[in-house]
């Protein structure tokens, strides 16, 4: 079997169109700091008409080929997570295959994987087992997680967000998987999902689906914990990796479900709870589970406990959850991406914690282990192609009237056909796709913004 | 690595509602013959209004379970194929938890696989990987491939049908992967895709949909037997496997696919093909791939050439096909369980290639092997189980008022929200379960009809 398979190279595109929550909050005449520090968001990205899942998909899978010199005649397997439905059954997927057809590789494995913000996960481990499985045939693995998130007017939109992202997968990576340190918890529930067909805004349930969010966090820690006791022969405390990395609606679920560890390794009696931890969280150890939820002094109190591991092993992986939004699937890997940013190759040697949830529900939580890696496969250049910072300072900062606009355009346009975009690519990187037109048959049509001047349409420049 | 990795057990559900290709033919005012020898088909079933995909997939997966003896604690995987969409965001396969849940498991990976009619065989690699993989907990996977295929009047109508199919995996199989041997076609085309979201009707280009599969299936095949050649040092024909199953939208394409194969070896001056065979097909040595597949004379010339194996070969899988219709995801394997029907433990010892097509486009032929295997995971208890032949026998026929009044139900309530259904449940078998409601927050209720009388709704008699 391929030893240490996992995540060899990354690349994440996220729209450069955007919005300050700031400017969002006052526009909306929401209470000073209510998306800024109750959710805890900095800025919101979002597609502009020339863009989509399928256009940001493209863009950082041909990117991801390009700079890291993968031909793609090597890929054997390529896998799209999302949940941003622009057509029922031909899959994102088979958008990307020109790609790879041009080059006379169609023998590509693998289809798109839905359920809400896990499809990427599910995409993720089934490459990876693929390479661990007998029908491996030595080539790439290539996953995709692409989705636009936004919301109707309302307390939900600056949870919006929308990003694309690509992670080629093979054997010794420097990124390695440890699979049998790995709990899911999978149940029946509506706390945000998508009935109404006709519209892209999905029916949520903010409480309840924060409530979902923990409680699946909670069952697969005490699940991992207890796999990670069995197999190592000791107790698994917030003490034993480096990093966590939480799927992110928002920042403050993730602080709220870093301190719900801790107290966690409260109620276990580990070892990353001292005396002066055990002090604040005993006056709430008499709490019924359902209570524990609800209880705002215990939230207090445990991110009061959390906060110097918070800083340590949680804050590098926020930059671009806070910066992009809600990404659905692309949310944990682009939160991954900046601790990726952050830390690159002092992470070698250590182990991140990830844990990923989506609505309906579906939730894993599973380890990682870090090595440097070689050239081009390594932590640095990872982080150096990946090129967050300057992708962030690059973006155009969106007025709330124009976005407003821009929202009204995109929810008219949602499931629509016969039409051609506004065609302003000004704003858009060089070499990034985008869409040009959906025909009277729904056929959607893109090109790419040439490096030089120009477009490039189906390969020829136009 | 686990060896000989398959399917140990089968279950198959299909609607008991359905209408003759005879009657359907008449009343459409099609030339006689239409449906039943221009497509092939026999008989199609649908769901009425208190069926669909979730609530056929939630009595195969029981059902399985049950007549098998397979604690839900054992299963570790669960994976749904299917592209009948009811929520875009929330996967079909949280709606199966419950079924785990209340025995205290949910612990088990998996979403939904979606590319039209090839998300099950998706499913299917991702289970069959994950049993090979290093995070393999020892326990089973499970894939439910559960769709309702139905079209707006007119002539691709006749072309619908409904089914559920749910396969136990695990190692030690009587149907085992040889993993070496599949070959897969991936491409962008708009053969037959779902853009209009508001309603269950694809667009269909059939022509087109018709060549894309045959151009898929000329693509796996010649890339399958070149693997095959690679592996076994010599070249492979249809003499080389004893049974061959097809993705069947209609019967008649089944049989132009086995014909095109045998056209394929004449190519390849291969062992399939004798002295008259190639007297036969020498005229159509020179078209242009384009050509070959528009010409009539070939076609029949390649059928004729293919009859005798047709019938030893193939015939064998296409019961389930003509008498339900096209069951989209379900469709490949309910032609495969039409052979373990037919043929149960003399298969022992034999190969079966298989070729699975999803329009958009995904298509892989893959291959399979037996052995009689052991109780209660044997080919004999497989067929014995899925009581195909009573299945069939027991079922309702509709005039074709009813059945048109039925769709235009379906068709309204698509989508739709805050209704009851009808509850008429007198025609399904015990023990199936059912819609009772859609509410005014999109969230569908089932219930079980029960073995005795009166029905059970989550888990109690009402």
């Amino acid at each position: 079997m391929a030893n240490n398979v996992g995540i060899l190279a990354m690349e994440i595109y996220f729209p450069p169109t955007c919005i300050q929550q700031e400017v969002l909050e006052a526009h909306d005449g929401a209470s000073k700091g209510k998306y800024t520090i109750g959710l805890g968001q900095d800025c919101m990205a979002f597609c502009s008409d020339v863009e989509d899942v399928i256009s940001m998909s493209m863009t950082a899978v041909t990117s991801l080929l390009e700079k890291y010199g993968v031909d793609p005649k090597q890929i054997g397997r390529l896998e799209v997570g999302s949940e941003t439905v622009l057509d029922k059954s031909k899959s994102i997927k088979t958008f990307l295959m020109p790609i790879f057809e041009k080059c006379g590789n169609t023998d590509i494995e693998g289809v798109d994987s839905t359920n809400a913000c896990y499809g990427g996960t599910a995409a993720l481990f089934n490459c990876v087992n693929w390479v661990e499985s007998s029908s491996w045939d030595g080539r790439y693995g290539l996953v995709v997680c692409t989705d636009s998130a936004v919301y109707a007017e309302g307390p939900a939109r600056p949870t919006g967000g929308a990003a694309a992202i690509a992670m080629l997968i093979g054997p010794n990576a420097p990124i390695a998987f440890e699979s049998k340190l790995r709990a899911s918890h999978m149940a029946h529930a509506y706390d945000f999902y998508k009935p109404d067909l006709a519209s892209e805004y999905p029916v949520v349930d903010g409480k309840l689906s924060q409530t979902c969010y923990l409680m699946a966090l909670d069952s697969c820690y005490k699940s991992f914990c207890d796999k990670y006791e069995k197999l190592e022969g000791k107790q698994f405390s917030v003490n034993d990796a480096e990093y966590f990395v939480f799927h992110s609606p928002y920042n403050k679920l993730v602080q709220k479900s870093f301190a719900r560890l801790l107290f966690n390794d409260f109620s276990r009696n580990a070892s990353s709870i001292d005396e002066a931890a055990k002090e604040k969280l005993s006056p709430f150890s008499s709490l019924t589970n359902d209570e524990s939820y609800q209880s705002r002094d215990l939230e207090k109190a445990s991110q009061q406990v959390a906060k110097p591991f918070y800083d340590a092993k949680v804050q590098p992986s926020t930059l671009i959850p806070k910066q992009v939004g809600n990404m659905y699937t692309a949310s944990l890997y682009a939160a991954f991406a900046s601790l990726l940013h952050n830390k690159n190759s002092t992470l070698a040697g250590q182990r991140v914690i990830l844990f990923s949830y989506g609505s309906g529900l579906s939730a894993t939580m599973f380890s990682l282990r870090f090595n440097e890696g070689q050239h081009p496969f390594s932590l640095s250049n990872i982080a150096t192609i990946m090129n967050v910072s300057e992708k962030l300072k690059s973006r155009h900062e969106y007025p709330p009237e124009k976005f407003v606009e821009t929202m009204k355009v995109m929810e008219h346009r949602y499931g629509g056909k016969d039409f051609v975009t506004s065609k302003d690519i000004s704003l858009l990187a060089p070499g990034t796709y985008y869409l040009t037109e959906v025909d009277s048959k729904y056929r959607r049509f893109y090109a790419k913004k040439a490096i030089e001047n120009g477009s490039i349409a189906n390969g020829h420049i136009v």
